[in-house]
């Protein structure tokens, strides 16, 4: 009987599943659409929300898996004997309030129509005062965390996120038992295990290998009653990527379809999957995640300090390393915000992609700054917002399309830039996910970067999840102990590589430059942004 | 027999046309539309014409006069014999190159596809090289005429759009005989008589009463063969509005069904004769006249000079006052852009109007810069584009639109108070032109502006233009031999009167400060504008 492995990628909208033949290296996939998936202007298509927010509901995670699941066994003709180890992957900062046996507050009779009771989504800014609280006190303690993270907290990460739910529905914090990261409370549904990864408790939860999680002292001039927080609404077990987490329960089973015993690993964050997934197991290249946002990973032998990244966390990414973390909060959402409001024509996608790619570099006379969700890295600023400019009375859709897929790409490399100031030279880059299947975006990202791109096709953030499940089971589940010698056996050559093209190169630098100059002018030296996002409107 | 007066309203799209009773007030209009319009892609749909083009073809003009005055006639159900006087505005510095006899040079046999021989639009943008030298030698040999320019020649002028056709087509250049400004044209082809009003001359033609045209020695040091373009090739003969230019030729009569020997008057640029058609006859109020771009117009009793003003005009609008012009070069256009390339429902503008309106004044977070045809007031630089601020992933089609007129309302604010730091105060806005059928628009220069905006509906153009008519004619053709009486005799109350909301002043007044910091940066601080510009596209 042939061994198979599984990878969840849990992402945005949907579930997505590889399953593989261990043996011959088949792979199979699935994925399930979440039923009510991202909740950012209604709850349930009752209750309004504010901007900014983004809303999930945990059982959404539970049908997709019911459903995924067992669709792999089948499509792959196979029994859930088969199957030998698993391995998990989420978005994060993605937060679950829940009971002690993991019972989503959302759950709970009484709390269908409360907003705060609902997973808070990565995406979900609505943490941005606690943000600036949090990180006004961090900085006033000079908090021994701050270096790890840029000096920077993310309205993104566990700790804004609990306490906005503190200071806007206290009810809801008082029978909240966890605050569970939504990976980890998958593995709970399956292992009935709690138990963290360095990678999410690093990157996203203010875990540093050296200090461990932020003292009670800290917490405490927060708001008095977050000082226990760690000690008892957080798991506090933290162990790195690769590591068993547990055995699948019978619960478990009856979730996924799959056999009681199965070996679980550790959940992971889906970006930081996905660098596992293309491979990157050495320092010198920096592999992006590229789907609604974008991320950022890179390893490096030694912890340097700098700005820029959004974390620097050891064996967050792959044990031995430290990992480094960088964002773009929005690069897929920004292409998408701008086709389905403002394109007129049919099949707007390919149109804009066609047109746009008929267009050489400089021709649309357009410059972007792409921050339309903020900006992650290197400014840590979730206030700053998009700009165009260069509008003319002969500006196409197509000139904006092109200048959208620019600006993402100035701002990448902006990124990359910090690093190898830092001395964490890259040589090469990598990508997935799905803006990679845009040729044109592809093409760009060479030419501004200046490097070679390599293109992975497929689910590498699932196929990620699914080499920390094979690395956790271990040997006698797997035949593998190592994630070097199952990248190696796994990860395949990339579908594309794409060159930079010299001439283009020369006009990106100068594009580049004026956009770092507006980098600049909107980023630090002008207040506009904050500005008009303040702005008192009138009654 | 009652008597009637004729006002010709050349605009961009079409001739419009008012024909009153002067017995009774009763006013009838008609319109033709040009048959090729404007011509800024392709030159009559063939030959491809460059970037920022804008010609027209003058055989237009007469074939809309010949439809649209027999029209009007039957209309009221009169002959031409009840026609008393007629009057001319049109659109400046709109440029016919022709033979001595009239006849344009674009409809010489051979030179259909000419596109230097056709007109050249007033907003032709073709003679930016030019104009960056005129304005390079003239501020070097420090010319008299700069003051009354505040220093800048625009690329819209009679002489730019010449010295371009000198330079990239000699030989056109070379057999015009006179280079008319098309209102001139137009009373050249009904009365036989070559005259050029105060308005022409001194707004686009760089004439000055005390200085006359510029000098010979001026021309030279742009181009030799300019030394003698004045006395060879232009109209020299200079007269206020309100002069009589002479009397239909049968040829003029010919051509618009009118009578031989009927009174025309010397020929107005079209924004000049809104401000008399909207009554304007003293210091104190703004005319705004808002098409596809937006003129402003005050009077006042003496000449100060202050940064900021296109043109200041002795007798330029209304005899015996300094006429003061500035201009937005983009404002309806601006929404045209946007409602046309990016707004996809039905009704696109209805939708737009009624969604904007919904939203609080600051509700949209966005700033824009109206500069999507360069800036002409105050800055005078045609390479500026435009710039929107604050774009968010909730950023929706109407926040957009609301910001751009927004914009336009702030681009207006800058040149009122550029007005009234000079001590030209401006108590009251009078506004006319089709974009004042936006309730919306009007409304937000209300409060932007924070003056009572009265609305001047049915059509102040040709309404000025009839004024006009009525004062050349003189007392015994038509009664009338002042503006003034002819003014009170001929304009009535506004349509509607708009008086700024206290509440969206106050924010209005914080989002404009934010308007007038971008204005500063991109307009003198950064570069920026130009450098995307200029930028050399890869091959």
């Amino acid at each position: 009987m042939h061994k198979y492995a599984l990878g969840l990628d849990f992402g945005t909208e949907s579930l997505r599943v590889v399953l593989m033949d261990l043996d011959t290296g088949e792979q199979f996939t699935t994925k399930s659409r979440y039923r009510w998936g991202v909740m950012d202007e209604y709850l349930k298509d009752k209750v309004q929300l504010p901007e900014d927010w983004a809303l999930q509901d945990a059982e959404d995670y539970l049908q997709a898996m019911g459903e995924a699941i067992p669709q792999v066994l089948k499509l792959a003709d196979i029994t859930s004997d088969s199957v030998v180890s698993i391995g998990i992957a989420f978005t994060a900062c993605t937060v679950v309030p829940a009971k002690r046996d993991g019972t989503p507050i959302s759950s709970l009779s009484g709390f269908t129509y409360e907003p705060h009771a609902y997973v808070k989504l990565w995406k979900h800014h609505g943490a941005k005062e606690e943000t600036r609280i949090i990180n006004e006190i961090a900085k006033a303690r000079n908090e021994p965390f701050l270096p790890y993270y840029s000096g920077q907290i993310s309205v993104e990460w566990m700790l804004p996120k609990v306490f906005e739910l503190l200071r806007n529905a206290p009810h809801i914090y008082e029978i909240t038992d966890i605050f569970f990261d939504a990976g980890d409370w998958i593995v709970y549904q399956l292992t009935g295990k709690r138990t963290r990864s360095t990678c999410n408790a690093g990157y996203k939860g203010l875990w540093v290998a050296e200090l461990g999680f932020p003292q009670p002292e800290f917490l405490e001039a927060l708001d008095p009653r977050l000082r226990n927080l760690y000690e008892t609404k957080q798991i506090t077990e933290v162990n790195p990527p690769g590591t068993l987490a547990g055995f699948l329960t019978h619960r478990g089973a009856d979730i996924t379809g799959l056999k009681p015993g199965t070996p679980v690993a550790v959940s992971m964050i889906d970006a930081h999957a996905g660098a596992i997934g293309m491979g990157i197991s050495q320092p010198g290249i920096m592999g992006i995640i590229m789907g609604t946002s974008s991320c950022h990973m890179v390893l490096n032998d030694k912890p340097v300090i700098f700005d820029g990244y959004a974390g620097m966390v050891k064996d967050g990414i792959l044990p031995g390393y430290w990992g480094y973390e960088s964002g773009q909060s929005a690069t897929g959402d920004i292409l998408a915000w701008f086709v389905s409001r403002f394109v007129k024509c049919d099949n707007p996608y390919t149109t804009m992609e066609r047109l746009a790619m008929e267009l050489k570099p400089g021709e649309s006379h357009l410059i972007a700054l792409d921050w339309w969700h903020g900006n992650r890295s290197v400014l840590m600023d979730a206030e700053l917002t998009g700009l165009i400019v260069g509008l003319t009375l002969n500006t196409k859709p197509h000139d904006i399309y092109r200048a959208l897929v620019e600006s993402t790409a100035y701002g990448t490399r902006v990124i990359a830039e910090v690093h190898e100031n830092a001395g964490i030279m890259i040589d090469e880059i990598r990508v997935c996910g799905g803006l990679t299947k845009s040729e044109l975006l592809v093409k760009i990202y060479a030419d501004v970067l200046n490097k070679p791109i390599k293109v992975y096709k497929g689910e590498p953030v699932a196929t990620g999840a699914l080499i920390c499940g094979l690395v956790a089971a271990g040997k006698e589940w797997t035949g593998f102990d190592t994630f070097d010698k199952a990248i190696q056996a796994i990860v395949g050559a990339p579908d594309t590589i794409v060159i930079p093209d010299e001439r283009a190169v020369k006009v990106y630098d100068k594009l580049y430059s004026m956009y770092r100059e507006l980098y600049k002018m909107f980023g630090t030296q002008y207040d506009i942004m904050h500005g008009l996002r303040q702005i008192e409107v009138s009654s």
